[in-house]
């Protein structure tokens, strides 16, 4: 089986490899990729039976839906799908999939590279020995992960990886999520009360997805309850976070903020924040391993295979 | 028991720490502290029983065991003991004891950071996002640790570190060693011949102890078996590595090579060396963390304490 009409909008072809694009192409009789904004988007809507699309760069709400009357399956080139009406879809019939966990690892790895840089004092060490200059090397703080606490805050599958890393470094780890799991819990990873999580631990890792739920889960109060001295590790959305707040424990340097996705920030607050010695700013490259490049196309790909085939996966509705 | 007079050779204050200090002075009636080269060293050896020593500031050789009559005990503030003449001392009744394995945790954590900051490019990623500049970082290439194979050449307690570490990140494990290690292979770490591990391993790391067997170990046949691409880790001795062969493949720019005691390496190689993409160079602050500098001192103090309970510790003789 085949579809008629592959419609792609804000997949754009540098995110996709040829390889990849000729599989797409085997999947249906014709394809047509459309930039996000097009005029032609509404148009082609109407003809089109599968639509794959990057949510971040055109939302599919109900009136796309309904323009789309021979529709019959939705991918997501992303992880995240809220900015889908899969529920609207779903009563129309439409299945949504998306590709969840092709960056889990790149993330995690991430996130200890981000930390021993941190605690290792890398950049500055490097700088040292190109100039050659010794002299203060013993002086240099630097500390290890094994025997600290380290929390997790969200046990989703980025921030289960993280936990089983800290593990492996001989962290007491420690998690916080709406939900218990005991499955983490088995393998020595305990719960804690979110409050006392962020007053006991030396490292914090947040691992949430954003919703209407966890935007500014990190609030004045939470802020506030971090213990002085902790690293505070953020790969997730800023929205999580209360700049404001940060800012007054960077002020007085009593907590180290480290993050990616600074792009998406807005340029005024991290002018704000890179001037703390505590706040340490990434480009978004926590997802954009070679490995995740390659396992997000497989999984999108394949999402699309095995709907035609009857037998759909990363159904999201 | 107490030792009559303890003499300490090239233990200099700023690395043993008061509270340590305190402690050792309440094991004898007297303590007399020289700086190494120091012309008392032969006067005070003939009525010490008890000699703590840095045996890199300060080898022990025959004629200061000669000197010293009435010693029964000679405190290695360091790993290595191979500059202490240990065996003669034994047949003289003295008792050597060294400080094993206090920083493996410290380096085995900063192999990762090391190797992570290669493969995230990390110290130029920061300042992408510093400058706010977005622009180039899909370009970035960036890979995982998971999945690849990892080589470690010899498995101390060190080189067994790093060998679980990789396991935890996923990576396909491999050792050499002059013996098999079956506990290792236990847990899925597998035994390669030195030539196979070296042509196969996405990552090689080095952690030899130095000796007449192992200088040079990386000769040149070695090092031009190290496959394309690798990335080759060498936090152990510089005199393990052929450096001139090794700029051969720097030259060429086809593996990478990542070592720390720069500070003990040829400046004049240390220049030629740190031209290349593929050499990137530290400060020797692998075993430098606080944890590994409180852990050293206790180890060093309470090896003297066991030896007069009657209880030796860490005694290499």
């Amino acid at each position: 089986m085949k579809f008629r009409k592959i419609l792609t909008i804000g997949v754009v072809e540098g995110t996709v490899d040829e390889e990849h694009w000729k599989k797409i192409d085997t999947l249906a009789e014709e394809r047509v990729s459309l930039s996000k904004g097009s005029p032609d988007v509404m148009k082609h809507l109407r003809t089109t039976d599968c639509l794959l699309v990057n949510p971040f760069q055109m939302p599919i709400e109900k009136k796309h839906i309904d323009a789309a009357p021979s529709l019959k399956y939705i991918g997501a080139f992303s992880t995240a799908y809220g900015k889908i009406d899969y529920a609207y879809a779903e009563t129309k019939g439409i299945t949504v999939c998306n590709i969840p966990g092709f960056s889990t690892e790149a993330v995690a790895e991430f996130a200890f590279a981000l930390i021993l840089e941190h605690i290792r004092d890398i950049e500055h060490s490097k700088q040292l020995a190109r100039q050659g200059d010794f002299s203060e090397v013993a002086k240099i703080p630097v500390y290890e992960i094994k025997g600290k606490s380290f929390g997790v805050i969200g046990l989703g599958r980025i921030g289960s990886r993280i936990a089983e890393l800290a593990m492996a470094f001989g962290a007491n780890v420690y998690y916080w999520s709406r939900t218990r799991k005991p499955d983490m819990e088995n393998k020595g990873i305990k719960y804690q009360e979110i409050s006392s999580l962020l007053s006991s631990c030396d490292f914090i890792s947040i691992n949430l997805a954003l919703s209407k739920d966890t935007e500014v889960f990190m609030n004045g109060a939470r802020i506030n309850k971090i213990k002085h001295g902790a690293v505070f590790i953020n790969l997730a959305p800023n929205e999580l976070v209360d700049f404001d707040v940060l800012e007054r424990r960077l002020v007085n340097n009593d907590i180290v903020y480290i993050a990616d996705h600074t792009d998406e920030m807005n340029p005024e607050i991290v002018k704000r924040l890179s001037k703390y010695k505590g706040c340490i700013l990434y480009p978004p490259l926590g997802f954009a391993t070679k490995e995740a490049h390659v396992l997000k196309q497989d999984v999108f790909v394949g999402n699309v295979e095995n709907f035609l085939k009857g037998k759909p996966t990363n159904k999201v509705n």
